[in-house]
């Protein structure tokens, strides 16, 4: 058994997400899970509607989960910084 | 029966919609519906993040729903323009 194949959102273009979305499912991937942080997580769902409305029909949602990544400040006295998270998880 | 309270996630700061979801619940909604489009996706999230962990630890997330609204072309010839969605629903 291989772990779950992921694809980290950062600032390319959506098609570099969703062709390597597209990779791994068309190499065997049962599930594929798009990760982003703080503003790159609306690109993370534009490649999740992407790769299910326009390439692969078959791909569905098996969950979607939200959580906050903290971190610690680098300057002593300044405050950590708090940033939002998205995990969305497609399943063929 | 009321339906479930909605908050539109805009371009105001964060804590505008905090407290709205706040309100809410303080008025005895037991769900709440944080909606966005687009570029203020990942704000919703920022919510929804702040809600459950500074304010409201009883506050559990109900359901995420990712989607696609299109807008026609103003102009002829053009093509219409797609636009991620996002709800997130809390539930006390």
């Amino acid at each position: 058994m291989t772990e779950s194949s992921a694809v980290l959102i950062g600032k390319k273009p959506i098609m570099n997400y969703v062709l390597a979305c597209i990779t791994f499912f068309h190499g065997g991937a049962k599930e594929v899970s798009i990760k982003a942080r703080g503003r790159s997580i609306s690109r993370a769902i534009d490649v999740a509607e992407v790769v299910r409305h326009r390439f692969l029909p078959d791909v569905k949602i098996k969950s979607i989960g939200i959580g906050t990544d903290q971190f610690e400040a680098q300057e002593e006295g300044s405050s950590s910084t708090n940033v939002s998270t998205i995990e969305i998880t497609l399943i063929r």
